[in-house]
Parts: structure tokens; C-alpha cells; sequence
């Protein structure tokens, strides 16, 4: 409580909490695969963190992470050999086209490069298309292009240069026609006077609601937006990097590839990094005598982390193990489901999951209050953390590790059950 | 030469590079205090990093992050006492009403972070003053602030909305005017129909050529920029953290306190984070509804890396190093300066210096060729590694980790008087 206190006062308020049962976060002094302990020794199952990719503290990253900070950290203007490794090892994974990699600090910065080189390359076109719903950052020029962000509490609404495609909803039945929407992005950026000079989508909707898009919708909505001349910027910074289990990346399930890929979160396995992978023709327009410099953005320390991370993952067959865990927690969820009618809705691929709450299955009307109860029962009673997401804050959000056991899986879908259960008990769904 | 081949073919071609004799930028491996090696074992006076503020790979620094690593380095949502604690030892450097910390990842989500603030304290205010020749950042939003880049090769010019303090200059006494200054800046944006929310100003001018204010400046502007509303930012990305030697942060020496303080490089040793301090009113006014969340910002390795940074810096007390081989070096570079008359002017605090080279005294015109020789020169026969800077591109730039020693300056000037001597035996100044 005495360190909450402190922590109140020292930063500031509007900076985000997990908070649970008696309205303070869990003090975590400790982190092991999927698992966090609290200072009281109490042990979670960490089923949200993205980040810790190959699993908290995984020693093999950690070591080689410490071992190029004592050896050394500078910046890329001068020659080494980390950054290079791992920028082919990124571009190994990639279609042939995405070949040159920029190294940042975040996804943010790495959605607003995007922005910088699509804008270059796409001289007078100004206007940007995303998917309602969307979160591409937290600087000014991204919050622009987040309707999570400025649709939401303290926003400042939709910027006139910004032109949003109605999330594809295929439990609902609605917006699943991706050739309409790219339209009406470009004809609305038209009827505004502009032109559009980028589409930014994630390849799986995460603050959208963990949306796995329809087949085909991509396919559809490039094809409009290359004939208007706007580049694909797909962000994975969340969804990315094996977690969907059948493929490395998510745009690859949509048979399409970007003309920018943005990385973040995974890559170094919690090591601040990221990187933007393009192909040499946008990197030649953005190289147009501007020099491009970050102070951290390619440190030698960044190099040896994102190396690391991937050899683990690759050694590790996580990817593998998020397929085959990740198929038997949705079958798992989907029984359940038939169990209760406030699970409107069981969706994702690999690793990345989300479970739609309703108030009723004819209705579908999202049940935030449901949802929000779920994740601190579950918290609460079971020690399995999960997150709310989505424009309704109903959808429940699974996306752990990528060590996450068939075990974990387990526990979690018994929690969820028992808390379920608990609730109908007590004339719940 | 084969890993640099490598690197051109996957990094932007635009990438920044350190490039000596031969075309290729130094294969550096290791690094140490002020000095860093090269693969092939040869040893470099590094005079120009200003991020491995304790010196590189200083082991305490290494252990602390290394040791962070392995235990726990999650996110900001838990609560963690290396953050609180790192952000109460920086606030205890700081005027009392700093004391509101936001994590972020660097220099430019510090400074696009600040600019966001001072948009929502003044609602309806949309344009920003700066000083000419100022970098804030690399994401959109700063490079529109920073006539460094929009006025640099490849820049987009200056946009309506920012409106740009010519830059003192006591060297020549042009424009040691601060309230002048300031208010045609605040005419400027009136004549332009807009207001000004912010000031945005480095405390020693760092792109803009390691200019030291005259004293009173920023009071001045500070003055006039308040009377209007706007907010003033004090940019010590660069300059603070006990580097000027005489006080911790430089905004000191002006007898002026900000509004908001961005920090960046030097706090982590390298560990890619930065911190923004405010007062508790506008992190009020900042709390609209939106939560701030920022994945890296104030993840438990960045607390860790910051709080040893700092402990290290306290102990071997290398604020007070930078005050006494600053004063060293300045006088030493004074000495010189009488035998050179190329060598126009030497200023700087602490251990931020720079030389500003011109073609003779009398006209005063900047000679960047001369410069780049110099840093050539220096490099290649002496193993002294300076930088060129300033928009004239004339301005030998010396910034080197803190721990930079009597013997370290000596050999700066040693080499520096060495390379100036051959080239007047061969007819130049």
C-alpha cells in the first residue's frame, strides 16, 4: 500500500494500472515463463502479456542481452554485427519484397515511420484509412490514426484526413464486404478533397476486439487501395511473430503482403525495440536526404536481444507449440460455450484469442459488466489474469507467452468455467 | 568490409553512419568508460557519446539491468518499486513543482509526449515556438518542431503553425534579444490567425551548434512566453543530467524553472528509456479520461537502468567531474584557440564544449569543410572520435560519457593542436 501510495505520487495519474479486488495492482516482484509472484509469494498465470514473448526472464535472452551490455551498447552509426544479424534473420522470415529493415524503440514509433514513408513516397496524397476501432500508438500523429484512441474517453473524435473502414463482424454477420469498405475510405477521402496515401490494418484486430478478419477481406481491400495508389502498412506489433500458430505473420493467412511491415512488442522479449521492414523501392523515396537517426533505435544491446529472442523461439518451437496449444484452448472454449449463453462468441488463431460476452445469444448485446466481473473473478479466485478489450470493453483477451502449456490452457478455461459456474449459481448465464 | 556490405543490404540506406577514412564506419566491439575498440583491436577516445552517460558497459549499470532482467521486466500496469523509486530520485534533483514522472522510450516520445500535455492545458492554442536550428525528435510531430530536419536536406519546411527564435549568437552579437525574440514569435503566430501552447527550448543548443544562452535569455522568453499562456519545455534530452557540471540540470543556470522537462539519452546509460517531469497541475489537466500506457515506458529494466545510472553518477560524482575537466578542457581549448585563428570560438559548460571553425576572425565565415577535416583528421591519426554539428555544419562538437578524464581531455587538445599544426605547415590556419 505504502509503495502504491508513493507510486501515485511520483507518476502520473492517468498512467494505466491492472487493478483487482481492493483497488491496488499486484505488486510483481517475479516472472517465470507464464508465470508472475507477487510480492506476498501468491503465483499468477500471466495469460495478456504479449511482450514477454518466449516467456518471462527466459535466461537465454536475458543472458545475451547482459552479456552485450557489458561488452558493449552504442548506436548504429557505427558498424556491428547484432543488428545486422538480426535484421536478416527478420527479413528471412518475410516475402521477398520486404527487405530493409529500419530499427526503432516501439510500435509507436515504428507506426509513425510507416506514416513518414508512406507520406514520402506518396507525394500531395495525405489521407489515411484504418479499421474502426484500431490502436497504432500513443504519439500525437498515431493517435490520429487510433479510433480506440480518439473515439475514446478524452479523445479529440476523427480528424478530417482520416477515414475509417466499420470492423468486418463475422459473429454478427456485418461489414464482412472489404471491397465496399476500401471504397467508401477512398471516395470519403476524396468527397474531403485529399487522397489517400496509406491503409494501416493489424492483421488481427487486437484493441478492435480480437477480430480475426474474414477470408479473403485483405485481399480485397489492397486490391482497392493499391489502384488508388495507397501503400499496405500491416501492423503486427501485437499479433506477429509466430503467435497465430499456422504462420510467422498474420498477414501471410490472408495471402497478401504489405508494402510496410511494423514490428514492436515481441521482438526482444521486453528489451524496448522494434522494427519496420520495407522494400527497397519505399526505402529508396524515404532515403531523400534526410538522414535517419535514433539514439537507442539499433543499439548493439537491441541487436543481441531480438537475435536471441528469435533463436529461443525458433529452438523452442513456439510457434509450433502456440499452433497446437492454441487449437486446444479454442476447442476447449468452444465446449464451454455450449455450456453458457453469455459466450457469444469464441474466436482467434494460435495464441491470440478473444471470448465475445452477451447478455443473451439472440440479442448479442455486449455485456461489459459480465466481462469486467469475469476478469477479476478469475483473478481474484483462480490467479489466472486475463484482460477486457474491444469498442464494448466485452471481449475477454488471451495472449500469452508463447510457452503456454496445455496445462495453462486448462487452468484457465476451468477458471473461467468455475467462476461461470459460480455465477449461474447465483443466476448468471 | 563483408558485414558492412551485409548492413547496406539490410538496413535503410538512409541509416546514420559514422564514416572515416575508406568509406566504412568503425567495426567497434567493445567499449569501456570513454573508450571504445574496434574488431581489429585498436583503441578510440570516444568524445561524443552522450548516452553511456557513466561511461560504456559501466558494470554497475550492467548488473543492475542484467540482474532486472532476469528477475522480473514487465509492464508499468503492476506495480513495481523500481520505477517509483527512480522517479522520486529525479524529481529530487528538480524544482519543487516538478514532480509528476512519465515513462517513455526516448528523446521524441518525451518531447511528442510533451507537446501533447501542453495541447490539452491550452485548449484552442495549436502552434509552438522553437529555436532555430533545434532537433526535438524524429517522429512526425517533432520533426514539424525542429528546423534542424525541416529545414535539412530532404525537409518539408517550416510549417505555418511553428514559429522558429532566431538563435543567439554572442559569438557575432547577433540576436541576444530574448524578449524581442519571443514576442515577434507570439506576432508571428497572431499574424498567422493561431496561439501559442508551448516554448520549446534545449537548454544548451545542441544541433544548433553547443550555443550557450546569454544569461537572462530564458528568463526573458520565459516571461513573455507565460503572459501569452504558452508552456515552456525544457528540452534536456541532451544537455542535463550533471553534465554541464555546475548544476544538474542547465535550465538552472538560467534562473529559470519549466514547465516540462524532457529527458532522454543519458538516464538509462543506454537502456533505451526516457522519463517527462510536469507539474501536478498539468498532469492533471493531461488526465482527460485517456489512459497513458506506454509497453516499454517504465517497464521494471528501465527503472532499474535508471536508478543505477543515477546511483553511479551520485557516487563517483561525476557531475563534479564534468564542472573540473570541463574547466580543464576550456581552458586548454582557450590556449590553443590564440595560436589558431581558425579556431573562431570555444564555448560550452561542463562537458559540453564545441569549437566553432571559421575561415579567419575578421569575416567569421563558418568553414565546414575545415571542420570535417579536422574530425577526420583527429579519427584517423590520433584515434580521437569528435563530431561536426550546428547548421553551418562548422562546429566541433565534444560531448563524451562523464567519466571522461584530465588525461582524456589532454589528448583531445593534444590531438586537435597535432592536426591543426600539419595543416598550417601546409598553409592553413
Amino acid at each position: 500500500m505504502q509503495l502504491f501510495k508513493r507510486r501515485q505520487s511520483s507518476l502520473g495519474p492517468n498512467t494505466a494500472t491492472h487493478v483487482y479486488q481492493g483497488g491496488i495492482p499486484l505488486h510483481i516482484v517475479r516472472g517465470q515463463g507464464c508465470h508472475l509472484y507477487c510480492s506476498d509469494g501468491t503465483e499468477y498465470l500471466d495469460c495478456v502479456n504479449n511482450v514477454a514473448h518466449v516467456g518471462h526472464c527466459h535466461p537465454e535472452v536475458a543472458q545475451a542481452v547482459s552479456q552485450q551490455l557489458i561488452t558493449l551498447n552504442t548506436n548504429v552509426r557505427y558498424l556491428h554485427s547484432s543488428v545486422v544479424d538480426f535484421a536478416e534473420a527478420l527479413v528471412s522470415t518475410l516475402p521477398q519484397q520486404l527487405q530493409v529493415c529500419y530499427y526503432v524503440n516501439s510500435g509507436s514509433e515504428c507506426n509513425d515511420l510507416a506514416l513518414r514513408i508512406a507520406r514520402l513516397a506518396r507525394p500531395g496524397a495525405t489521407h489515411v484509412a484504418v479499421m474502426a476501432g484500431a490502436y497504432h500508438g500513443h504519439v500525437s500523429s498515431l493517435i490520429d490514426l487510433s479510433p480506440f484512441k480518439f473515439n475514446g474517453q478524452g479523445g479529440g473524435g476523427q480528424p478530417a484526413y482520416v477515414h475509417v473502414l466499420p470492423c468486418p463482424d463475422t459473429y454478427r454477420g456485418l461489414n464482412l464486404d472489404g471491397k465496399a469498405a476500401a471504397r467508401a475510405a477512398i471516395e470519403g477521402a476524396h468527397a474531403a478533397g485529399g487522397k489517400l496515401c496509406a491503409f494501416f490494418c493489424e492483421s488481427i484486430l487486437s484493441c478492435g476486439g480480437q477480430v480475426v478478419l474474414p477470408k479473403g477481406y485483405l485481399q480485397d481491400v489492397y486490391r482497392e487501395m493499391r489502384a488508388e495508389g495507397a501503400l499496405c502498412v500491416a501492423d503486427e506489433v501485437q499479433c506477429g511473430y509466430g503467435r497465430a500458430g499456422s504462420n510467422f505473420w498474420v498477414f501471410e493467412t490472408q495471402d497478401v503482403a504489405p508494402d510496410i511491415l511494423t514490428t514492436g512488442k515481441p521482438i526482444g522479449n521486453g528489451f524496448p525495440m522494434s522494427v519496420l521492414v520495407t522494400s527497397r523501392e519505399l526505402a529508396k523515396s524515404f532515403s531523400n536526404g534526410m538522414e535517419y537517426f535514433n539514439t537507442f533505435g539499433g543499439c548493439t544491446a537491441a541487436g543481441a536481444a531480438g537475435l536471441a529472442t528469435f533463436q529461443v523461439l525458433r529452438r523452442e518451437r513456439l510457434q509450433e507449440n502456440a499452433a497446437a496449444v492454441g487449437a486446444h484452448l479454442l476447442h476447449r472454449l468452444s465446449m464451454l460455450q455450449k455450456e453458457h449463453a453469455c459466450l457469444g462468441d469464441v474466436r482467434g488463431m494460435g495464441l491470440m484469442q478473444g471470448i465475445e460476452i452477451v447478455t443473451d445469444p439472440t440479442s448479442k448485446r455486449p455485456d461489459s459488466k459480465l466481462a469486467a466481473e469475469l476478469r477479476e473473478q478469475m483473478a481474484v479466485r483462480h490467479h489466472v489474469l486475463v484482460a477486457i478489450e474491444g469498442p464494448h470493453n466485452n471481449i475477454v483477451k488471451i495472449k500469452p507467452p508463447l510457452c503456454f502449456s496445455h496445462k495453462d490452457a486448462d487452468r484457465l478455461v476451468d477458471a473461467l468455467s468455475d467462476v461461470l459456474a459460480s455465477g449461474k449459481a447465483n443466476g448468471g448465464c
